[in-house]
């Protein structure tokens, strides 16, 4: 039902050159759907196919091509008087979020396309830090005066409401300080002398500009937003953030996590789009900070060599127990994390997760202590014949994979916890962190549970 | 800005009967907030604060409560005539996620007290699969007519509008056949005559009643949509989806990935909200069979026990290498499992993934082995002073980095895509069950090339 259109076909019109009937299509095509196209296209055909479209569908397309190089080269073959009518079009922020990826000589040219008052605002937005809510808002919002009536402000919807993200939020304002809310659905069930005062919502969820853009985001979820006012430290409101920018944060934001749980650099281009060297680069820190940390494994391990020599058979045990731990600390660690990253969880209930986790562990290395030891009686000593594996052996084994447990489920769940606190971000904290930290533990208590009890 | 209300002052006016001040606070409060509040009375407490709110308010503030069991309690709490009130007010969809939680008599009393269409819309949504489109959509839309006029229609919108819960995009049908769509914005900007079949938008995106809720969410994020038209298979109208159901879904699709790549099995519930027992069984059938199938690794490590008695020095190295090799692996599944839920790779790509997989693996594990040479040239023999390690060890460990590297990217990235393609969800196929394979796979690789290299 989607793709209801036929890339081949588009694709045969363009070779041809039958421009007209490719027009045609076009023009009844969803915006995103002929971004799409634009993208399949070389540059030079993709050109022409651009100068087909009427202009104000021209800049909903623009502001949906995916790779910004495009995008700077179809501004580069524009001609100023076609870039200047695409600029009239775009949104605001669509705007602001294309001067953030073009190189400076193409910015220039961009802000003296456009006119003054624009100029000022992009320039304003594109002060704000990154991550922030003053990032993702735009300026171009509807306000009505408290004193209007329904009446006259459906007038002022239709005179200025064309140029606007959005028309069904109108932001009550006096002296550009935020008074309330009214909904056009709320305009279109009130009688039309009704004062605006009287009817609007004085209850008002914003803000600021300085907020980090992923609470933002949050608030959306959680209060089933469609639009949210963005004022400053007065109360002023100096612009508002639609839902489908909030979308992109939650998805954006998605994709980090992912990432750093993953133990990858975050980067902000589809995956195919990325170049070996980019991944490469993305992806090597890590491993090789993760590699050099297992040298302390390696060190526990010569230190126990003498112990290992004497009974080879617990090496065969350490790939499993090291496994072991780090799956369930890993299960720890992303279901704090994620908690934590849906305001489910705070530093504040670290007494009640730590509590939760040792009630849950001690009831997995029962149950992984018991199979095992059912495993390694049944399988390995009986089927497989092995006479090394004693039950005292086996004992070892399933003590120190029951502590592993209890271990890797309270470092699994306290280190993002400990993150969140001192403000790093606890993604970082998810698996290969804490795979490497429980990998150590485990050998340690499995070494000081063996020779105690082989007594080696 | 947005906890704008004292949590600890509302209690204590609760301690304190102080119920008419109360209610004062609560009537400017967001339902959001009042149902946050409410989750942390004490139900007999719950139940009293619910009564004092107006039955509009009330209904917001039900569909909002985190937990079901208090819903539940609220129900019985509530005469049939309260219970009525509630389910007036409640939107359709809110009714049917409501009734999916509860118990079989309460359901009943609920189903007792709607009217009959209401009833029969009911049954209707409960009829469609759990993550179809049709079970998170609501039958409450405004239609309008092709032939009617814009003045008609707003007549139109102020008398059905105050029930539904979108009323800025209106539906054009004619036989219950979608036509069109038509936004309030456009109908403001029009005059009052125009006829509604010359300004609605004919290219409508929609999704029949089946389609996967996933990549319904998928479709607003892309097209910015804020609602969704669902039609039968004779594309009949039969609901929309609206974009904060479609956020609802996108942030627990994400959270169930999340799990999934932890080897947990999905839950829906927040985590201090899920009991002990609960989480213990979404964790313990990964780890039981994780732990099981490192049997392998295992089994491996016995049938090299004379090599690695001979050479004790190897053993160090083992950690370190599966390690690694799991990190290298989970990099490349995660990736390639986001870029699959994103919809930017698909399984035909997969010779371009493998390829581009095959090339950073080269790189990462070129860097990778040079720098563990480097390291155990000089910490383990220079500096740790162990003559064990001798250059031809260095250069067994370092030949079995880069390999291992290769073998994990390429199952990595090869297996969610496998997944997707037999229609189990990639996701599974993340970390720990990657970290299995490669460990084994790493081993292998190691006992092959030391037998080799040092002749053991």
């Amino acid at each position: 039902m989607h793709d209801n259109y036929d890339l081949e076909q588009l694709m045969e019109l363009v070779q041809h050159r039958q421009l007209r009937r490719l027009r045609e299509i076009l023009v009844e095509m969803n915006e995103v759907d002929i971004a799409g196209f634009l993208d399949e296209l070389e540059m030079e055909q993709e050109i022409l196919v651009f100068r087909l479209l009427p202009k104000e569908l021209a800049a909903e397309v623009f502001a949906y091509l995916e790779d910004t190089e495009d995008q700077e080269k179809l501004i580069g073959a524009l001609s100023d008087k076609e870039l200047r009518e695409v600029l009239d079009e775009l949104y605001l922020d669509d705007t602001v979020d294309l001067i953030e990826d073009m190189p400076a000589n193409l910015v220039d040219r961009i802000l003296r396309n456009t006119d003054a008052s624009t100029r000022s605002q992009i320039n304003q937005l594109l002060n704000y830090p990154k991550d922030s809510a003053g990032s993702i808002m735009t300026t171009e919002f509807v306000y009505l005066h408290p004193d209007s009536t329904v009446e006259q402000s459906f007038a002022r919807i239709r005179k200025v409401g064309l140029d606007k993200e959005t028309v069904y939020t109108c932001y009550v304002t006096k002296n550009r300080v935020l008074q309330g809310v009214v909904t056009v659905k709320r305009l279109l069930l009130s009688a039309y002398e009704t004062r605006i005062g009287d009817i609007m919502e004085t209850n008002v969820l914003s803000v600021t500009t300085h907020e980090d853009k992923e609470d933002v985001a949050q608030l959306f979820s959680k209060y089933d937003l469609s639009a949210l006012p963005v004022v400053d430290s007065d109360n002023r409101l100096v612009g508002i953030i639609t839902f489908d920018d909030a979308m992109d944060v939650m998805e954006e934001e998605a994709t980090e996590d992912f990432e750093k749980m993953a133990a990858i650099l975050p980067s902000d281009k589809p995956y195919l789009k990325t170049g070996v060297f980019e991944t490469w680069r993305s992806r090597i820190p890590w491993l090789m900070l993760l590699m050099l940390s297992a040298t302390f494994t390696g060190i526990i391990l010569t230190s126990f060599e003498s112990a290992l020599a004497a009974c080879v058979v617990l090496t065969s045990f350490i790939p499993m127990l090291t496994g072991t731990g780090g799956n369930s600390g890993s299960q720890s660690s992303v279901a704090v994390i994620r908690a934590l990253s849906l305001g489910e969880v705070e530093f504040s209930d670290i007494a009640a997760v730590v509590w939760k986790e040792i009630r849950v562990a001690a009831l997995c290395g029962l149950c992984l202590a018991g199979a095992n030891f059912a495993k390694m009686m049944l399988v390995d000593r009986w089927l497989m014949r092995n006479p090394e594996v004693t039950p005292t052996v086996a004992l070892v084994v399933c003590l120190t994979l029951a502590a592993t447990v209890l271990c890797a489920k309270i470092v699994g769940c306290t280190l993002p916890m400990a993150a969140e606190k001192i403000g790093i971000d606890p993604a970082v904290m998810a698996s290969p962190f804490i795979t490497t930290i429980v990998d150590a533990l485990s050998l340690l208590v499995y070494f000081a549970i063996a020779t105690r009890i082989l007594g080696l």
